[in-house]
């Protein structure tokens, strides 16, 4: 492909992608495929000889629209929201175009600087400890989930302890994200505690007190403990305060997964919900999910990055450099599993300067406000309650008529097209999540939902 | 930003791409900031309110391309390439416009069976073990890096055994890649051994055995051996075949490293250097490093998937549904440690079918001629030698001067700035790698480079 060609190209899918948006919300949600109904358009091979790139593109529509699901949709109120937004995906393209990888900063100051530099503001924009920059002891660093965030995690506080592995435990909530059980498994913890939580689902940190004190009378030595701000079930929210002076008390490492309810902290209102991060060890959060980055954007924070870089350096012959010795620079390399790395920051960076952090907050307290609205409904409504408080802009109920009642609302919701809600269960009861975060949600598809749910309650 | 908007800029953007690459073997490959440039020109604070987009673009050129390292100038031979394209950059362009999340079948069908299916192509391309595919009983995944898929490969093998963790070994050469070692030490191996090497730099295999014997003899488990099929350093080939027949006898997990020469198996003549395949339980390689994809696409096989998803599936009730209850489906959050995924086979898929499969071969064909011009270009002259085999498009070669005339050599090339090559050791002695790969790399550019080699020489 010559530039002229890439240029005409890249311009109709430029095209493609603002049409795609513009008529989102025309489409049904769920695509009305069965499982190898895309593959079965695929050929069997791969070409041997080149295709036209008009043949490509026709492909998209042909073949690759029928199978999505539609995350951009503003009807989008299932999991947490994947959120992107234009001067996110420009910063994608941007990237994917300059081609950097930024393994260590010599292989790409820009790639690492501008890093460093937009992670130490949001630092500033969430009101964190300041000693989280990169400038001061701490710092921050784009990974591609808050799984691999946490995972990095568990690995360091493992490698930190001076007990045997097998006799470590890592505690969290039985309400925290799967992330931590797979993490701790994946990081070879033998010893996993999901603790007991309270009427609002937040973890009991009676009961964590408990199971630490039988633990250490049995021979174990716990290690690490993750704080959810804001769960993937229903966003309770741990007292980050006292799970963090009861991990000082046991030399453990306080890991804080605000992955979904980070960006919300940008917001003054919301900082009361993660009250002593002072001890925290380590944070993480996902512009991609609530702060209009396209995945994969998920930002880690340590508050000491020595341990993190004692537990994952290696430096290879091929790999030495002036500025790398120098230690005057940060080799991110060194603050995660993969060595290579793209140019993630640039998306981030046009993403907060483009809306500004008023523009960003304004966003959210949008999202918020619509979900709190939605939540005096469900208050109000006879066959309605909730199921849990709504902290942030997830909104957990049920029908008051029982589980059948519930699935088949959340079904009635799911089988207009235009809006998409997850049906899960917490305890023994099932209940809807309606999560409001998609870029472009206003009110009038908070509405369109609540019209549904109305309808058949 | 308005979908107008988005359309404008866009196009604004794919010029500015299109001129980038069009002008970028006249830019010196490195970039003349020292640490903390870049960072110095950004404001001390994220701004408060939206700035326009046209700053923002502006400030592409002011602030980030002094900053950069052109690792897509044709005049890129350092470390391995981390190649691009243009049917791949639109191919991330439209991945992000699309903003999918395909953590799930559900979530995305068409990003997991494009996947599955591009995938499996390349088993027939690759030449690979057929039951690879996941229409059979393996499967192949993308992950972000290869050593991303590596650490995978190690926390299955320790998955799977049932000896204790910490009497647990796995083995890798002195020469393979940096990650084995820090992906055994985050998946918690605490006995690592790196085998010596033979003249070749492959792994002296009856050395593997002796070691293997010793640790058995001390009541330790071998549990993974890594092979490497073009090591980083001087892409020597460890030994497959013989090295699968030891895992096989010691029921070890034997995965294959080929992250930068796998690419090169689409051409039939190099597969003899990965013999016995059959024998491998999984395998990586990075479409990122040789197949024009932009990073990050590192591809990973495994030979039967159970193994893989029985260690990494973790099921919590917001994550199920009929597609995954009924087992037809591939679910890729159990295929690797984070949950969420973008659509990342749509890049591969574009640059297969834009190239086809002859493309490709054409041009790794001509990077490795290329390569072996040079090499002959080398051991016609008095004053050079090779230090290892070029069985691919990696040269590695010395001055007969000694370590001081080599130093000399690099820092002669890299200073044209035209073109970049990566000093190194191997043993007690320095040499250059002249890795041949970027995308649009022809004979001039290997000409300009041997000039300066000739004339410092």
């Amino acid at each position: 492909m010559t530039s002229d060609q890439f240029r005409a190209y890249g311009k109709e899918l430029i095209d493609w992608i603002a049409d795609y948006w513009d008529g989102v919300d025309e489409r049904p949600i769920l695509p009305a495929v069965s499982p190898g109904q895309i593959r079965s358009m695929l050929p069997a091979n791969a070409p041997e000889t080149g295709e036209t790139f008009d043949e490509i593109i026709s492909d998209l529509d042909r073949i690759v629209m029928p199978g999505l699901t539609h995350w951009q949709s503003p009807g989008w109120f299932a999991y947490f929201p994947a959120n992107a937004s234009f001067p996110s995906i420009l910063g994608e393209l941007v990237s994917a175009g300059l081609g950097q990888q930024g393994m260590l900063w010599a292989t790409s100051p820009a790639t690492t600087e501008v890093e460093s530099h937009v992670l130490d503001w949001l630092v500033d924009l969430l009101g964190l400890p300041t000693h989280w920059k990169t400038t001061d002891r701490g710092g921050g660093v784009i990974q591609m989930s808050a799984s691999d965030s946490t995972h990095t995690a568990l690995v360091v506080a493992r490698q930190r302890s001076t007990a045997p592995a097998s006799s470590l435990v890592a505690y969290t909530s039985s309400q925290a994200h799967s992330s931590v059980e797979k993490g701790a498994r994946v990081a070879g913890f033998e010893h996993i505690r999901l603790v007991d939580v309270d009427s609002t689902f937040a973890m009991d940190v009676e009961t964590l007190e408990r199971v630490i004190t039988a633990d250490v009378a049995a021979g174990l030595t716990p290690a690490f403990v993750c704080s959810a701000v804001g769960t993937t079930g229903t966003t309770a929210i741990d007292d980050t305060r006292r799970i963090g002076e009861i991990a000082r008390r046991h030399d453990m490492w306080h890991h804080v997964d605000a992955a979904y309810a980070g960006s919300a902290m940008i917001c003054e209102e919301f900082r009361r919900y993660q009250p002593g991060l002072d001890l925290a060890d380590s944070y993480t959060f996902n512009p991609h999910k609530w702060m209009f980055t396209n995945f994969d954007c998920s930002v880690f924070y340590v508050s000491d990055r020595k341990p993190l870089i004692e537990t994952l350096s290696i430096l290879p012959p091929y790999l030495q450099n002036a500025a790398t010795d120098s230690g005057a620079v940060v080799d991110y390399r060194d603050w995660h599993v993969p060595l290579g790395r793209r140019f993630r920051a640039l998306k981030l960076w046009f993403v907060l300067r483009h809306y500004g952090a008023e523009g960003i907050r304004s966003i959210i307290r949008k999202h918020v406000a619509l979900a709190r609205d939605l939540e005096g409904r469900i208050v109000s409504h006879p066959s309605l309650e909730l199921v849990a408080p709504t902290p942030f802009a997830l909104v957990s109920f049920a029908h008051t008529g029982g589980d059948d009642r519930t699935n088949e609302l959340a079904g009635a919701i799911n089988r207009t097209g235009h809006s998409y809600v997850t049906p899960s269960r917490i305890g023994d009861r099932a209940f809807i999540r309606v999560s409001i975060g998609q870029t472009h949600t206003e009110a009038e598809h908070v509405e369109r939902l609540w019209a549904t749910i109305a309808a058949y309650a």
